[in-house]
């Protein structure tokens, strides 16, 4: 077995592995569909939006890895970190669950990096800022996507919105950890890097609000309850994911198997 | 549950169910390894490649779908039929095996899938001539893709190719049944719809015999024994397949859960 990396966590390193973890494990939970959709339509959109992510996971977590300056490259990162040294946020690693949950999460999760993509896009990291320009336009069509289906399950059947009520109440418990700001938002934003994601809060909420009025449902309250992934204090569904993405990695270090 | 579809399964149609399932099995063969590739960079083109297969076979179901006449999608026709109503080549169906396993095969049935792409790009069909025209270009990169890994096995570690002659022997078993022709290859050469799979074996085995060489492997003697998954004669692990991919779509009839 091969044994893990240990990470130097620099402040700009742990920014980088929220934006970089986030994108990894939504699209691990993505790919989950590939096969599985209801519709040949839909396994395409899913597997596409899947590969999308893991793209951007990778030109994000390469860069982390130069940052780092260890000479970790993009697949050490990816698969050989231990649980605590992912930074992605909790929701993206709870389980696929129905359609439902999965067209909703993804409304969330893509309307929230369209937002961010959009303020990397200037960040005073040059590499970033790049990967920012190509992946802006990936999370609008992943928003608009994921968007259109809310809409459409939520204004549907009584099942289908039904299934939608119930995945709101369900993700808007995770929705608080996305814009919490801490000593890693207040190092990227000094530094330029990238904003603190607590002021991309009121957008995300805007466009989140016209969504979920297409669709006729409520935006839920806040939850007192904080999740804590992004500070790799992750819920008990990562470890499983975990040992998914890296049993082969770690049987074969290095190899093709 | 759904009940199955019924298959009005003229030549012309089982030529076609022949083309697409193969892609359709293959493609959710390949996808199987979202997640679960060795490096981030075979996941992406893995998942790639399973895109392209799927793609090619929704268009080529939908076709079919025309030319059957009863008003069957291709979602239908995906998810909705009896196993004996399957025409894929068995080769796609074998379990996904290990990395070398995945490669040559990805490699065998993209060299003929290649060369039967080029013949349909004139076929008397216009809409088939118009899928194959862009499927061909498709193919050729995954040939292309699978080839470089299939030489960089046989010519790597002791490990690496004793794995790969290990599943050379297993799936070269299956190679008889790809260039059998019977009435259905008559009756789409007769049409003009598209060539007996019989006239593309000596091509086959040229591109093949180079890959093999450069690998530094032989290519292993005919088996007498004939698969017949092109006629719905199935292996055991066809059923498993159909289990998982069919399941959605029966329990939840044109729905999207």
């Amino acid at each position: 077995m091969q044994a893990s990396i240990a990470i130097e966590s620099t402040p700009a390193v742990q920014y980088l592995l929220r934006i970089g973890d986030t994108c990894l494990i939504l699209g691990q939970r993505i790919s989950e569909w590939s096969g599985h959709a209801p519709i040949l339509e839909e396994d395409i959109a899913m597997s596409n939006m899947a590969l999308d992510l893991i793209g951007q996971a990778r030109a994000v977590l390469t860069h982390a890895g130069t940052l780092e300056g260890r000479g970790h490259d993009e697949d050490q990162l990816a698969f050989l970190r231990d649980e605590k040294d992912y930074r992605n946020l909790t929701l993206v690693e709870l389980p696929r669950g129905d359609f439902a949950f999965t067209v909703l999460r993804n409304a969330m999760v893509a309307t929230f990096m369209k937002l961010l993509w959009e303020r990397l896009r200037s960040s005073g990291d040059a590499e970033l800022a790049g990967i920012a320009g190509k992946a802006v336009k990936e999370a609008r069509y992943h928003q608009q996507h994921a968007a259109d289906w809310v809409v459409r399950l939520g204004d549907g059947t009584d099942e289908s919105r039904r299934r939608v009520e119930r995945a709101l109440a369900d993700l808007w418990l995770y929705v608080p950890e996305i814009f919490e700001s801490d000593a890693v938002d207040d190092a990227a934003a000094t530094a330029g890097l990238g904003p603190r994601w607590s002021e991309l809060q009121a957008g995300w909420q805007a466009e989140m609000d016209t969504i979920l009025g297409e669709a006729g449902l409520s935006r839920p309250a806040d939850a007192a309850f904080r999740s804590t992934g992004k500070r790799g204090v992750h819920s008990e569904h990562m470890g499983y994911i975990l040992a998914e993405m890296q049993h082969l990695q770690r049987a074969f270090p290095g190899g093709v198997w």
